[in-house]
């Protein structure tokens, strides 16, 4: 009966520690929405929330840092809860470095709001959202060790790489036709690479999920 | 004496980890040097080499995590050696990350070389320099446990910071004065950007070593 128990316990905090990243990862999510929604609508109200926001990732962060410690400590996992504990530490520091990006994003949509609007913004908000969603997506294969989903977000990073780099060339002729708008294309392409670069956090975050499902390392380069 | 010799295998297995992350920071510190050198010399064969070693660096990231995997699974780490190996999984995330920097910069670099010179490369050799040596002395904080000389590391970045910011509005002025500036200088910004990134990973890995050391997490703004 004892040992029964130990296991439930065992097996709520495991179960903690998944709830709390879910927690993290949908409330980054939301900081990506708000952070380009600040831009669009030329909202800085809802930048400065999105950077203050920021604080309650990084506690998050913390706090599954040590719950994973804990568990690491005091319990002798098996190999595939051990694996999960190692890639939970992994995770949220990924989630950590998006919520970064994201006030980042705010600030510079800060910025841009203080000035006339280059252009209708289309391709970020468009990037944005596939950043999200391959967030999300990196997140839910975590949670059902689905490797198949997570194979799919790593085939996706590629057009969100291309859009980016479309972006760049755009704003760059911009700039060149019109050396007025430099300072505004600059941060409209610091804000198309902080968006990349949550994709490619994303990205880590699947590659590390089939590590964790089939025990086998695909993140150099050797997709199947 | 069975026990004895299990003791000494363990250690011994904690050392190879301790070597191997050194071995790994060791080679990113080269390619700071080489990606950076690459661009003052306009040295291209420089920078596809520095391009090629981030196979290297990818190679030791798998390595080194599966023998943290392998040591967390078969001993049962006491409370310090613990947090050793799980700051050792984090540290190498960050190392392969900066490798992925000093690609980038290499890269930029060979398109940079095939253009006239902007201007003499004074302070981004003087950039990269500081992030090398911050990148050094994080990981020396964390083979020595030394909390003070990783809190001298977390200081240091904003210097850096700093002078990126500076950099960055130097840059701009360029592309506002003369147009046809635009294309260097933005890539010229870009690598700036990365160097600054490459010394936050070491003031990352720089509060990871102080939690380790004091327990006690500084991460988030509470530097005492």
């Amino acid at each position: 009966m004892e040992r029964k128990h130990l296991v439930k316990r065992y097996e709520a905090e495991l179960q903690e520690i998944r709830i709390l990243l879910l927690e993290m990862g949908g409330k980054v999510e939301v900081m990506i929405s708000n952070a380009i929604q600040a831009l669009v609508n030329r909202d800085s109200s809802l930048a400065d929330r999105t950077i203050l926001s920021d604080h309650e990732i990084n506690r998050l962060e913390v706090l599954i840092d040590e719950k994973c410690l804990e568990v690491l400590a005091r319990r002798q996992p098996a190999a595939s809860d051990l694996r999960f504990l190692t890639l939970a530490l992994k995770i949220v520091t990924d989630l950590e470095r998006i919520g970064d990006q994201c006030a980042s994003t705010a600030n510079r949509a800060k910025e841009l709001n203080e000035e006339p609007p280059l252009k209708p913004y289309i391709d970020l908000p468009y990037l944005a959202e596939s950043a999200r969603i391959m967030l999300q997506e990196s997140l839910d294969a975590f949670v059902r060790g689905d490797a198949e989903l997570a194979l799919q977000v790593c085939e996706n990073d590629k057009s969100v790489d291309d859009l980016n780099i479309q972006l760049q060339r755009e704003l760059l002729t911009y700039m060149m036709e019109d050396p007025t708008t430099i300072n505004r294309a600059l941060k409209l392409i610091y804000i198309s690479k902080y968006l990349e670069r949550i994709a490619d956090h994303a990205t880590n975050i699947a590659e590390m999920v089939i590590f964790m499902v089939k025990g086998q390392d695909i993140r150099h380069g050797s997709l199947p």
